[in-house]
C-alpha cells in the first residue's frame, strides 16, 4: 500500500527523500523509543527510584529485543497509541525486573521525546543541505552573476537587473533558515517526561532531578512538562515550512526564466508526447512542495486545541502531518541542490 | 520508509484502511494504467486508426507484462511522470507493433483516466460502507432511541431530548452523502483523452469518436478533455472530505457522551500509565480524519490555479494529497462501521 | 475600521464587490431575520398555534422597527448570538402581542435561515455574471479563436493550439458551474427550524406542518432541521471556490499569456517606480481570489465537527469565512468580465 | 458593507478589538504610509540626494494633507496599489519640490515598511495584553491552585491533579509567546527599501547609507530588501496563530469543564430559546479563533511562491490576511482577559 507519494515506489524517486524519511520508519521510531526508555531507567536507577539490575536489564534490550509488529499494529488499533503494547513486548523480554520499565512515564512521553530525538537528526539533514545549497548558489553567482537579467514585477519586465540581484533575493532566506535552525540545534530540543497526567506523581520530589537527568542522557534539553502545549510543533512546522516555501520561490522563478529563455536547466524531465521537450520537473516540483507544506501547516496549528491534560484526537492529527512535512523539506533541499547543480546557463542568452 | 501514517507498519492499524489503500497500491495504478492503454488500442483498432494486431498485441500485455519497478521509480524522478518510461517498457514488451500503443495520447491521458477508474471502485465502496453505517445507527436508534438524553447546545445542557433525536442528525448527512457517491456513479467518472495539448491532434476527425468508445470500454464517461480543469477533482475531494466531516461529529459526540457518562463503547483503548482507563480511541480517530481531510482539501483548490495546457506543479500537488483524503474516508467509514457496533448503551444512565 | 480588504476603503475597488456584499450588510441581514419572524409567525398563526393578531403585529414591524445596533452590539458580546437581544427589542416594539413573537424558534433558526435567504440572491448574482464572463468568452472566441497559440505545458512550449482551444478550456468549467447552481436554485436553499434542541418541542404535532409553511413563505427549501448538520455549507463554499478557482485558473494564464506576448489586456495598472509598465492587476487578482477561497474552505470543514446539538464554537467560524468567501466569487466574477470585456488581442502577434 | 465579522456592527463586540484593529484603519495606513515619505526624503535629503527644503515641505504634508480616498479606490482599482495615485496627490500637495517625494522607492517599499510599523505597534499590545492574562493565571491560581481537579486524558477521567496544574499548561505558552514578541520588538521588524526592482538603481553608492537612516528614523530595523523573500510574513503570522491557538486551548477546556461542573464562569450568554441557560461564549470564541488563525496561516506560506522581483498574487493575498490574523489575535487577548477575570470557581465542587 502506498498512501503517500513520499514513499511510493514509483513516485518516491521524484517527491521523496530517503535521509530524511529514514528518521520516520518504523525500526527508526522503536529504537528511538528504546532509547528512551533506557536513558529513563538509568536515570531512575541514579537517583535510587529503581534497582541498578534494572536499569541495566533493560539497556539490554537495545541488544536483543525483537519486536513483534503485527501485536502492536493490533495493539495500536485498539489503544490509539503503541506504547501499552510496546511496554508489555519490552517488559516481557526484560524479564524479572520488567516492572521497572516505563516507571512513571505514559505513552506521550516516550512517543513525543522519540520524535524530538528524530527531528534533532532531522534539522542536522537540512541544517547540512542549505550549506550545501548556500555554497550552490555561491557558485552561480561567480560563473553568471554578472549576466544581464530582465527584472520583472507583477509578471511584467520591469527594470534590468543581473542574476546576482536575483541569486541574492534567493539566497538570503536560506542563510536566515539555516541560522534560524542553529539556534534550535544550539537550545536543544525538548524532553518529555510528565507522567500519567503531566504531574509526574509517581516520583515525588525526585520527578525534577530524573527529568533533568533524562535529557541530559538523550541529549535533549530539559523542560517542564508540555503534554498539551504544541506550539513548539508549529514552530518545527513552520520552519519547515519556510524551507519549502523559500526553495518553492526559486522553483517558480527557474520555471518561469526557462521558459523566458534566461535559464538553461539540466536534466529536464522527458515527455509521453513530445519526445522534444526538456520538462523543468525539478524547479516545478519545489512549487509543489512548498504548497503542500503550506497546507499541511494549518493542521498543525488546529491541533494547538489541544484539549485537558492529552487530546488523542489533536495528537493524532500531528502523527499525520508532521512526519510528511519534515520529508517535503528534505525532499525540497534534496532537489534544490540537484537543480542548482545542474543549471547550465541563467541570464539573457 | 514509513511517511503516512496511513501504511505505517504500526499505525496503519489504527488509521488506514486496506480496502481503499488497494487502489492507490502501485500495483492497481499499473494496471488501471495498462487498461487504459489496452482500451485506447482497441478503440483506435475499432476506428481503423491502428491496427487490430497492434491491439492485440497490447491487450496481451495484461497477460505478461512485469514493470521494472526500479527504472520507473529513477525515470520518474527525471520526467516527473510515470507514462514515458512506462510507454518504453510497455512497447519493449509488445515487440514490432509496439508504435501503436499510447498512439495520439499523452501522461495526463493514462494517468488521470487511471485515476478515475481507481476512484470509481472507492467510491463503490464508500457507498456500501455508507449503507452499513446507516444500518448500524438504524439498530442503534431501534435498541436505544427512546431512552432520554440531555441536549446540549454550545457545550451546556439545553433541554431533554431522546437518543432518537441525536442519531437522526447523525444519520440524515449519511443518507444525503450515499445520495450524492450514487449521482456521481450514475453519470459515471469521465474519462481523460486529450493528447499532447489536449486536441487530439493526432486523431483528426476521429478524436470524439474513439473517445467516446474509449470511455464505454473503461465504463466510464465520455467528456471532453479536462487537462487543466479541475474542478472535477474538488468536487470528489469534497465528497470525500463531508465523509470524514459528518462521520467526525459523530466522533466528537460520542467521546463527549463517554465522558459524561452518556453512552458507553466497547473496545476502548488502553492506557500505558493508567490500566483502569477505557479510552474513545475510535471516536477521537473519528475526528482526527475529519481535521485531516479539512486541512488537504485547501490544497485541491489551490491545484484549481492549473496554469496552461498542463501544470506540472499543481497536478503534482493532486497526487500528494486526493490518494490520503480517499484512505481517510475509507478509514473513517471503517473506523465508524466499528464503533457504532461496539456501542453498548446510548442515553443516560 | 477595515479588517477586511474587501470592504477596506481603499482596497474595496481593487477586491470588493458590492453587490453580494450587500448582501451581507448588517442592514440586509436585519432585514432577513425579521422576514425569518414574520414569515414564521404568518406560519404559525395559520395553524393556530398564535394569534391572528400577533402575525399582524409582527408583520407590521417591517414598517416601523429602528433596531439599536449598539445594544445589538453589545448584547452579542455576552451572548455570542444576536437573536436574544434582537427579540428583545422586536417584542418591544410589537407591544401587547409581543410574546408570540419568535415562538419555539431559537437563534440558529433565525441566523442560518436569513443566510440561506441571503445566500439564495448571491447565486442570482453567480448565476448571471457567470453567464456574462460565458458570453464575453464567446465573444472572445468568435474575434480572436482562429489565432494560433503555443500550447504549454509544464511551463514549456509543447504544440501549437488556437485561441479557441485554450478558450473552451476557461468557459467549460463555468458552464459546469452554471448548471450546478441552477441545481441548487432550482431545489431551493433549506429552512432551518428545529428551536430550541432540534426538536421543536414547542410545536407538537404541527412541527412538520408550521416547517412546510414556514419555508414556503420564505421561498426556500422544506427540510427537516440541520442545527449541527454542517455539509451544506462546505458544498456551498465549494461552489465559491470552484468559482473562484476556475477564474484563478484564467487570470493565472491571462497574466502569463501577457507577459510573453500572448495577449494584450486592456486598463493596466499603473506603477509608482516604472510609469511605462502595464501591470496585468485583475488577472493577477484572479489568482489571489483563487487562493484566498481555497485558503478559507479549510474552515468550512473543520466547522463540521459540530458537537451535540449546537457548537458554538463551529458555527461562530462559519460567520468569519463564508461571507467573506461569497464576496471574493462576486469580485472574481466581476473582474473576469471586466478583464475579458478589456482583452485587446489574444494569440501571438 | 461588513464583510469581515471583525468590524462588522454587530459581531464586532463579539469578534473584534478596536485597539488592534486601529493599527489597520485607512486612516492608520495612509499615516504610517506618509511617515515613510517623510522620514525618506529626509535621509536622502541628509546625504544631500534631494535638497533640504523638499524634505521640509514634505515633512509638512502630515500637518494639512488630506486624501481623496474617491480617487484612490478607483486608482487602486486599477493599479493594484494604492500608492502611484497617492504619490500623485502628495506630490499635488507638497507643489514646487513634489518630484523630490517618493525618489528611488516603490509602492512596496512604502507598503510594506508601513506594514512593519504598524505591526510594531500591534507587537507592543499583544506584549502588554500577555502579560495582563499571565497576572490573571497567577491570580487565580493563588485563589483556587490548590483545588482538585480530575485530570483528563483522551476525554476520560485519568488521575486528580490541581487547579494549579492545569493553569501551569495554560500559562507556560504564553511566557513564552512573550518572550517571542520581545525577542522580535529587541530586534525590531525591517525596513523595505528596494526601489523599482530591489536593486535602489537610482540611489547609487548612496543606497545603503539612505536605507540605514530611513531604518533609524522610522525605528525599524536596517536590512537589505525583502521584496520577494516573505519568510518574516509567515513569522510573524505564526506567532499570531501561536497565540489564538495557545488561548484557544484555555477557552476549550474552560468550556468542557464548565459543562463537567470544574469551573463556574461568570457573564455567561443568554439563550433566545433558553433563558435559563448560561452560555460559555468567551471561551468557545476562544475556540474559535484559534480555528480562524490556524486556516488562515495556510495562505501566508501559499504566497511565500513569490515569482521574480515582486507577486502581485501573492503579495494581495497577505493584504487579505494578515490583519485579520492580527485582529484575531487582538481579540483573542482581549476575550481571554475577560474571561480570566470573570471566573468564580475552578476545580471540583
Amino acid at each position: 500500500m502506498t498512501a503517500s507519494a513520499f514513499d511510493h515506489p514509483i513516485l518516491s524517486g521524484l517527491l521523496g527523500d530517503q535521509e530524511v524519511a529514514g528518521q520516520f520508519s518504523a525500526a527508526a521510531e522503536l529504537q528511538a523509543m528504546l532509547a528512551f526508555e533506557v536513558a529513563l531507567a538509568k536515570a531512575e536507577a541514579e537517583v535510587g527510584l529503581i534497582p541498578e539490575a534494572a536499569a541495566e536489564a533493560i539497556a539490554g534490550l537495545a541488544e536483543h529485543f525483537v519486536a513483534d509488529f503485527d501485536a502492536l499494529n493490533q495493539a495500536t488499533a485498539r489503544d490509539g497509541v503503541v506504547i501499552p503494547d510496546l511496554v508489555r513486548q519490552w517488559r516481557a523480554a526484560v524479564g524479572e525486573e520488567a516492572s521497572h520499565l516505563h516507571f512513571g512515564a505514559t505513552s506521550q512521553d516516550a512517543i513525543d521525546s522519540c520524535l524530538m530525538l528524530r527531528l534533532t537528526e532531522v534539522l542536522r539533514i537540512l541544517l547540512r543541505r542549505l550549506a550545501n545549497i548556500i555554497g550552490a548558489l555561491d557558485a552561480l553567482e561567480a560563473r553568471f552573476g554578472a549576466q544581464p537579467l530582465m527584472g520583472k514585477t507583477r509578471m511584467q519586465a520591469a527594470i534590468e537587473i543581473t542574476v546576482a540581484d536575483r541569486i541574492a533575493a534567493w539566497r538570503l532566506p536560506l542563510i536566515d533558515l539555516r541560522e534560524a535552525i542553529a539556534a534550535f540545534a544550539a537550545t536543544g530540543l525538548p524532553v518529555q517526561f510528565g507522567g500519567a497526567a503531566g504531574t509526574l506523581e509517581k516520583l515525588g520530589t525526585l520527578s525534577v532531578p530524573v527529568r533533568a537527568r533524562l535529557a541530559a542522557e538523550l541529549g535533549l534539553a530539559d523542560r517542564s512538562q508540555w503534554h498539551s502545549q504544541r506550539g513548539l510543533i508549529t514552530e518545527l512546522g513552520g520552519l519547515l515550512a519556510r524551507i519549502t516555501g523559500s526553495l518553492g520561490k526559486t522553483g517558480q522563478d527557474l520555471a518561469l526564466m526557462a521558459d523566458a529563455g534566461a535559464a538553461i536547466l539540466g536534466g529536464g524531465g522527458a515527455s509521453s508526447a513530445m519526445p522534444h521537450k526538456r520538462n523543468p520537473v525539478k524547479a516545478e516540483v519545489l512549487v509543489t512542495l512548498a504548497r503542500f507544506n503550506a497546507v499541511q501547516i494549518s493542521g498543525l496549528y488546529q491541533s494547538m486545541v489541544h484539549e485537558q491534560e492529552r487530546s488523542g484526537a489533536a495528537w493524532t492529527l500531528e502523527w499525520m502531518l508532521l512526519p510528511q512535512m519534515a520529508i517535503a523539506a528534505g525532499a525540497s533541499t534534496r532537489i534544490a541542490g540537484d537543480l542548482f547543480g545542474s543549471v547550465e546557463r541563467l541570464g539573457e542568452a
